[in-house]
């Protein structure tokens, strides 16, 4: 099987004041499950393909292997059909997107740590998509608002961005009321760390869920970040940049409405179009 | 203490031919050590400011908090200066970037695991750069190479990304030969997997250490990104994008040539400019 790395869907695209319900194509997003000798190690989010590749690499880096030497073979998902001349790769593992590493005796040694799924990849190696479900509040309905009102965040966003410019370094991310007002904008060179600071601040202010609110972010729409809006409430994300196959499927999922490419006067909405006026996919 | 977002640096810019040694400002990365109840739970690379937002927005992302009731009081490191109206926050934390969240009863649950720095953040719940110098050999001189040699690169990555036109969501990592040879390009929706595939490919083909090798990179210049080029073995590291603080300081460290902002006919060098022919900071 052929293992595209996009997938098609179905989006509603506004420009300059007009709907089209038309099919589009977004990076595939994938949980892939690394394991070592048969041990689960980390859950990394990836675009599928070269599977092999991104677990031996992934290995050299954390200093688990330093050679292909150290390794006595793999096995992975049927389903990657991949294959290596240099190396024994058992084609049998029944879990999807699965990869083993069996080390021989030479190995540099075993890690101090999983080196987790992260805050970057909120998957907390779990099978995400099914651990999601119980830990979260459905979203309630929230806003329903003009698209119109849409662009001007992104505007908002890069005005109030102080550092941007000089350092072209940091991402946005601005909590926003439905009417359009910015509440709190923060400011990082992780996206996530970003949402992280504006929800913690709505922690503080005792905010929390954010069920009427707005989150616009100057990056792409990844899944750690539908992950973390969907954790606080929040019903809608508005991103300057591309989703993702998972993090459209978790707002499906949620109920969020997800709008990417949000640029001048045009914006794809992915999900739950019902809380942008005249929006359908 | 202020805690600006961003560090000024010493760089070489190129542009069309022409060699400036100036000054310039870059976004500032640092670990954050984020601890529960006096233990250590996760470090992050963040931007520092608002460190006490950024701790409690990732708890109640992870739901290990579900309000500000969940928690009884912070510590923080004292050159912070961080204080919150509605919390009680001891600025007495020896250890520098540090913030320990000390839970009340009520909150909901301890987290099944460390949800720890991960791959992406390349740090491993150690004290980073400190730790990276037992691991990694120092980088040998590598090539010497052309100035104008280098913005081809940035132009054949873009070329040669099947999918970037289609999606707008996948980042690539490109390995050449210091003639300007592409090797390798992966894609992935992670910029570091897209560089684990590429060194991942290099372990399969027995070429690592990659010691005459450059890797292109369609997006910034993170420092999970220098830290497996010098795991890699690879001297010089040229993205399209931004570098951070922490970047550029582990380059320094290492000796590897980290060029940023390769758009066009310009581009800075920010450390280790001996490996492009005339470069100086």
């Amino acid at each position: 099987m052929a293992r595209a790395s996009s997938r098609p869907v179905r989006i509603g695209r506004w420009e300059a004041g007009t709907w089209t319900a038309t099919g589009d194509e977004i990076a595939a997003e994938e949980p892939l499950q690394l394991l070592l000798d048969g041990e689960p190690l980390s859950v990394i989010m990836r675009t599928p393909g070269n599977d092999i590749e991104l677990a031996l690499g992934l290995l050299h880096a954390e200093r688990v292997i330093t050679s292909l030497d150290d390794v006595a073979s793999l096995r992975i998902s049927a389903e990657t059909n991949e294959h290596e001349e240099r190396i024994a790769v058992a084609s049998d593992l029944i879990e999807s997107n699965a990869v083993d590493v069996r080390l021989r005796a030479t190995a540099l040694r075993r890690p101090r740590r999983s080196f987790l799924s992260s805050s970057a990849c909120g998957v907390c190696g779990a099978t995400t998509l099914d651990d999601l479900a119980h830990d979260h509040a459905p979203l309630g309905p929230g806003p329903v608002i003009d698209a119109t009102a849409l662009p001007p965040l992104a505007d908002r966003l890069r005005e109030q961005q102080r550092l941007f410019e000089k350092t072209g370094g940091l991402h946005a991310a601005g909590l926003f009321t439905a009417s359009g007002e910015l509440v709190t904008l923060r400011e990082d060179i992780g996206r996530h760390n970003a949402v992280d600071k504006v929800v913690g601040r709505a922690v503080l202010d005792r905010t929390v869920p954010l069920a009427s609110s707005i989150l616009a972010v100057s990056g792409r729409a990844g899944y750690e970040l539908v992950q973390k809006a969907v954790a606080a409430g929040i019903p809608m994300l508005v991103a300057v940049g591309a989703p993702s196959s998972l993090s459209v499927a978790t707002a499906v999922r949620f109920g969020l409405t997800l709008v990417g490419f949000l640029r001048g006067e045009r914006f794809n909405v992915y999900s739950a179009p019902e809380r942008v006026r005249g929006g359908r996919l």
